[in-house]
Parts: structure tokens; sequence; C-alpha cells
């Protein structure tokens, strides 16, 4: 259901590729490496290997979505970051192009569905504007229940709710931590329904728990299948075999290329509109979990880089082409795009157009990515194909496992680990100084003693 | 209107920063660029700086709306690249938030927006089955008439709306180059109306031609203050004096983090949801002008990096914080967001949601901002900061061409022609030879002789 064509990362192929000694090494510590995540995940560190297994989980959404069926017109998530990339990508990827623009028929009577990942005042008052309370869901997700941006959205909607008379209990719903964490304890006491993120599985792992399949059941996504097709992927990276392991190929070629060759830059492109907001899931999983200041001193991790084909053969690829040698690019190739359209033959007199009637659109796609590869090579930048025969629940499920995989795998050669974030706590510190939250004096005579803004480096006040 | 805090660049604040004896450096430097720019100017191949005095060509998009008014309840852009990213930035900086989802009524009668910036085929069939065609208005942007994507769309399109036996003339409306090019005689040819891309204005430079301006216009869009704007912001440019020239500072601090300390990505992160696709318009000036290989033989540019804040706090921020110093990260922060939500007071006993009753959305959101500029200092992580006043028309076109002109000015200072983009036509060309397009036939026998799969380099098929 997905291969990967790797040729174009290779010595063979291109200028300061990955030779046949690096890939030899990389295959005989590949089994430390594939041990070193199996461990965590006997930790309970890495639980979310264990989610295509997680039938009761699967079932809280399944279990919501059966009793909400008929009752939203709009669900709304309340969350950010891991909270928010995964459900916005399932929605583009499984549900019907321009949803939120859909008829209710048209949606079979599903919800549209709006992600307030942000606290723009802007976007938060327009959305509520424009909804009809009485038939709108919140979802609020947040592990902690500590997410400040997630909370003050929390309050906002919470209050909205309250004033229109309408009960709490039918308009929200919680996704959080089974025991810990804020939001726990504020369902039982508004008596608000609340789902599951079990305790060994981080935000940006997150998306086969209810995080993700919550939403999805909601939209009519087959979320069944999204954990059969994960649980295929993680059955097929059982394998200490790096060459068997499409996870651990990903991981082993990103990591060497950056380490090795100063390829510091992962492109992912999909060629494929349902796939677009499946890049930025991937920055996220990638940046956060790799990008670390190891315990020797040195900063670590590959920048992860969003992109989308054929669309940005005319925004990015120019710089991939003769910019600066410093990228591995993974394209996205869908076998299968579901339905094609034939370009008519019509103004044939024309150079420009004579020559397009009679391909098909999923054709030009195709040629398209296969050209911009060659092209790459030819230029001596590394790039590998993953092919996948449709985006579908399935085949989304298998992609998303083998990310996740690639990227636990990148973090036992990177030797960091993937599964916490501590450089974004110094920010967080010093907003609470700045909101005056208690506790956070410490921060506070960190942030008096900055550098202040210099006159002589402003310019225009 | 527009002021940049660049305090955090500098060696007195972050560990590898701009010393001033660099700063001194670029400074006597910069007449010489600036006037390098003006020379382009002069030949015609800078003509974006032309833009904001050319009020005939405003008035083409403007008297065009005008007659349109009423008629449309959908326009459509069959557009790529620099066609796309300008008029999605405009839409989603100054337009209501949700606009295609907002009643007819709440858009004032102007007609939603949809951008066909790829050319997947479940999107395309979905747009063009959901429209009612009598009802819309194409509007093909091609400068060239030679983009395959743009060109497959149309002759889609053309068929579909002869074949519902509306008149192609009141259905479609060309924004291409005045005399050259295959759209402009199939224009006369159909009776199309055609507005006007002027010879020396490239893609990534052509939002304040009507390949902006005409969408704008559709939607309501103040579009002669979006010149307003942008002619400010060329006179601020006018002078050679360094530390009084935004896009001088802008240009010159990328250029020189990147070249003498390693700062290889330029990272723009508005903190604002309606500069979201701003940063994606950002990327492809910035890699499409500068990501080249140089005379000399070297391959030069940094690399941009879209981000949002305050969401990418819990996605890149992590990466930007602790991994590899590689990086500058230039804030957008906005004064004043136009409206804004207070948080209400409420569970004080819950310590993750008591201290945030009584702020403001907008105040939460910028004290976010400044303490995530702060924790990247105290890192070693080079900022700085842009504030605007409101994201408004003005605002927008004197931001647009500040960057404009950063980019222009930094292609003197790389050695790099910032207006062409030669790296993309291998790739067209291998495209053209596997479409079977006369004329690629060189082409064709350079694409044989590439390296074949190695099934050595594969996995899963």
């Amino acid at each position: 259901m997905i291969s990967i064509d790797f040729t174009n990362m290779m010595a063979s192929a291109v200028d300061n590729g990955v030779t046949d000694e690096e890939w030899e090494e990389a295959y005989g510590a590949f089994a430390t490496v594939h041990k070193g995540v199996e461990t965590l995940r006997s930790e309970g560190v890495a639980d979310f290997m264990n989610l295509p297994r997680n039938a009761p989980l699967l079932q809280q959404a399944i279990d919501f979505a059966g009793r909400a069926r008929g009752r939203y017109d709009d669900a709304i998530i309340l969350g950010i970051g891991g909270s928010a990339l995964g459900p916005i990508a399932l929605k583009t990827a499984l549900c019907r192009s321009g949803w939120n623009e859909l008829s209710s028929d048209a949606r079979s009577g599903h919800p549209r569905l709006h992600v307030l990942d942000n606290i723009d005042p802007v976007t938060i008052t327009a959305v509520l504007d424009r909804l009809a309370l009485e038939r709108t869901l919140f979802i609020v997700t947040s592990k902690s229940g500590g997410t400040a941006e997630t909370m003050s959205q929390f309050l906002i909607a919470h209050e909205r709710v309250a004033n229109a008379g309408l009960k709490i209990a039918d308009h929200f719903v919680f996704v959080t931590d089974p025991t810990t964490g804020a939001l726990r304890p504020l369902a039982g006491e508004l008596g608000v329904p609340a789902l599951d993120i079990p305790p060994g599985v981080g935000g940006r792992y997150s998306v086969l728990t209810p995080v993700g399949t919550l939403p999805a059941a909601l939209l009519g996504i087959n979320v069944a299948d999204l954990l059969v097709g994960a649980g295929e992927m993680l059955d097929r990276c059982a394998t200490t075999d790096l060459s068997q392991n499409p996870a651990g190929i990903i991981g082993s070629l990103f990591y060497m290329s950056d380490v090795r060759h100063g390829r510091v830059v992962d492109v992912l492109m999909p060629y494929a509109d349902p796939l677009r907001d499946f890049a930025a899931w991937f920055v996220q999983l990638w940046a956060e979990s790799l990008g670390k200041h190891r315990d020797d001193g040195k900063s670590v991790g590959s920048t992860p880089l969003p992109a989308l084909g054929a669309t940005d053969q005319h925004s990015q690829v120019q710089s991939f082409m003769e910019g600066p040698a410093n990228k591995v690019i993974a394209f996205i190739a869908v076998k299968d795009h579901g339905s094609d359209i034939v370009i008519p033959s019509a103004f044939e007199h024309v150079t420009e157009l004579g020559y397009l009637g009679g391909h098909t659109l999923g054709e030009l796609l195709d040629i398209e990515q296969r050209a911009t590869a060659g092209a790459l090579a030819k230029r001596g930048r590394s790039n590998l194909t993953i092919r996948m025969e449709k985006v579908d629940a399935r085949g989304v499920g298998a992609l998303m496992m083998m990310f996740e995989l690639a990227t636990a795998y990148a973090g036992q050669m990177y030797g960091v680990n993937a599964f916490n974030q501590p450089g974004v706590e110094l920010g967080k510190q010093f907003a609470y100084a700045l909101l005056g939250r208690p506790g956070a004096e410490a921060a506070k005579a960190q942030w008096d003693a900055l550098p202040k803004p210099d006159p002589r480096w402003s310019q225009g006040d």
C-alpha cells in the first residue's frame, strides 16, 4: 500500500549522497535503534505504538459520535499544537473537498468542523458570531488542561453558552488525561463528558487517540480503518531489518543526510491536495521531537519544511533546485486520486495549449512529480518518493504511524528524548510572569534582566 | 505605521549575533546596493517599484470590479505560484474571517473567492460541481499563458461553461501580459476581457497589479489604500541611509546572518491570524528570488520558513529554541487587532484558569509574542520584531512593498538576479518530454539517461 523509492538519496545518483558504506553502517546500527524504541514502549513513554490495538479507546470516540449524530451543525475544536494539527490533517485528507462549504445533505448530516488553533480575537469573534450556539459542540482538547490559549478559549465559549441559557453538558466535550490535569475535575463539576488521552501519549503523537478520532468520527470518517492502517504499518515496522522497515529507512536517511551531509532541512512535499495539511502535522512531529539541546551541550535536529506539489514548483522549487544543497525533499505521490478529469482538446493551434488535450489531471500531476524528482537528482539534490495507493483512512493511518515511528527512531539516532519539549518552558514562564500568574516570580526577575530594546537597533517609532 | 526592533539580532544581545563592525560595513555598502536596485528599476526589470504610481493599471481592476458588481456569487482564480499566493494573502488579511462561509449579505454582495492553485482532480471536480456556473467568474491569471497547470484548468473550465450554454465572455477574465503570450490573442478570439501584468513585473512581485488588485477589488477590499501604503513604504525606502530604510535593514540582517553566521533559515512568524497566509507569500518571494546558482558556481540564498504565532509555539518553537542556532526568527506583531475579547473570570479555584480572567485575548497574544522573543534571545537565537499598527489595506500594502524591496536589496548583496527563476526550467522540460510536447526531444534524451530506480534502494512494491 505504501512504498518508498530512495534511489535519488544515494551517492550513485547524487553528489554528496548517502554512500554504500554509510548505508551498511546504518543497517548494522538499526537493531539497537529499534530496540531503544521498544524499550521506551515498554516503559510507557511511546504509547502511541499501542493505539492501533486500543479498541476501548477507539470505542469512546465512536460511541460519542453515535450519540451526537444529528445534534450539531458545527463542531469547534478549542486546541492548539498537537490538539489541532492532527484533526486538521484528517479533515483535509478524508472529508470531501470544501467540507465546510457543503450543504448539510452533502455532508450526510455530519457537522462542519472549525479548529480554533490560535487566540486571535478577530477569528474567535467571527466564529462565535456566525454560529447557532444551540446546534454547536465545543471540543476542548488539552492533555494537561494547563494550555493558556485553550483555557482562555474555553472560558470565553463557556460564558457564551451559559449566557445563551444552554446546558453546558450538552455543548461541550473534553479530551484530556484520564486522571490528572485541570480538565478532568472540571468535567465532573460541570457534568461534561470527557474522553481520554492515555498518559503515555504526548500531544504530537496523539492523532490516533480521541484527539483525532473524536472529530474524525463526528465527520463520518472511518476511524476503525485509520487504526487498521496504522496497525498494519506497525507490524511492517516490527522488523529490525532496516531494508524492510519503511519508517527506519526514512528516519535513517533524514538523520544521515543531516549529520553527515549537511542536509539540514527536510522538505515534505505531497503531490495531492488532500495531504496539504499533512505536511504541517509532520512539521510539528519532527521539529518538536528532535529539535533539542542534547545533554552533551550540542543542539541537534534537522528542520522540517512543508511544501505541496505541483503548487510549490512555482514557489519553493527554484530554491530547492539551485539554492544551497542543504535539503532532502521527500515527495508523497498518490497513485489513484479517486476521480480524474480529462483535459479537453481545444485551441490546438495554440502551442501552449495544444499538447495538453487528452491527458488527465491525475496524469499531469504524476508526470510533474516524476519530472521534478528527476530534475532535482540531476542537480545533485537528494530526494525520495513515498508512493501510496490512495488517500483513504487506511492509507492515512499507515502514513501517520510511519512518520511517528520514523521520528521515534530518529530520536534514538540523535540521542535525544523525542517525547518531551523542554525548550518551550522558558517562553511560557516569561508569559506567566507578564500575566502575573502566581509562582512566576523567578521568571519575572530573569525577564527584567534581558537586554532592553536599543534605540540604535530600531527603526520607525 | 511599521517599525522594526532588531536589538535581538545584534551581538550585544545574542551569541553569534551581528557585530557593530558588520553593521558598519553593511551601512557603508548600502548605497551601492540601493543604487543597484534603482538601476534595475530604470532598466525596466524592477517595475514592481512603479506600481504604487500606476493609477491607470489600478483603474483597470476597479473598473472591472464595478461592472461585475452583483453579477457573481463565486470568483475562481485559475493560477499558481505568484498568481495565487498574492490574492490568497490579501483575502486572508483583509476580508472578514471565514469569508467563504458567510452569507451574501454578510459579504455585502461580494462573491466568495476560491483559488485553484493546484491540479489535483479531486479539488477541481469538487469546486466545479458545487458552483452555480451562471453566477461564477473565472479569473485566469498567467503572464505568459504558458503555465501548464493554469492552461489545463482553463481548458476544463472553458468546456464546462460552453457546455452549459453560457457566454464565455461573460464568465471569464484574463490577467496577462499586455502584448505577448498565449492568453492575449485568445482574449481577442473569445471576446474575453483581459487586464494587464506589466512586462517588467514578475509573478512573485505582481500582487499590486491586477493579479492581486482584481480579486481584491471584487471582494470589496480598498485597493487604492493598498497602493497608498505601498507608495508610502517606497518613499520611506528612498533613502540610502541604511538605519532609516526598513527594507534595507531586513535585507541586510537576513543576508548577513546567513553568510556570516550560518543562520541559513529565515522564519517569518506573524502573531495575527489575518497574516497567516502572508508568510506563504513571503516564502515564494524570498525563495524563488534568492535561491540561485550564481555565475561563480556557488549556490546561495537562505531558506524561508513560514510560521504563525501563537499557534507555532506549540509546534515549531521547541526547535527554534533548542535546535541548531541556524535560524533568524522575524516576528510581525500587530498593535490593534480591530476587536478584542475579555477573558471572563471563572473557575478561579483552578490554578490553570484563575490567572487568565480579566486579560484580553489581544493582550495575551501580545504578551506571548514578547515572551517568545525574549526567551529566544536568552537562548542565543537571533530574532527581530516588525510592529504594525493594524492589519488594514494600507498596512498590508506597506508590508508587501517592504518585503519586495528587502528581497531586491538582498539580490544585490548575494550577487544574483532576483527577478528570474532558471532553476525550474529543467523540471518543466522533463514534464514536456513525458507529455510528448513538440520540441522536448533533447529533454527526453536527458531524462532517459537519468539513473533508473534501483531495487536495492526501494521498499514495499
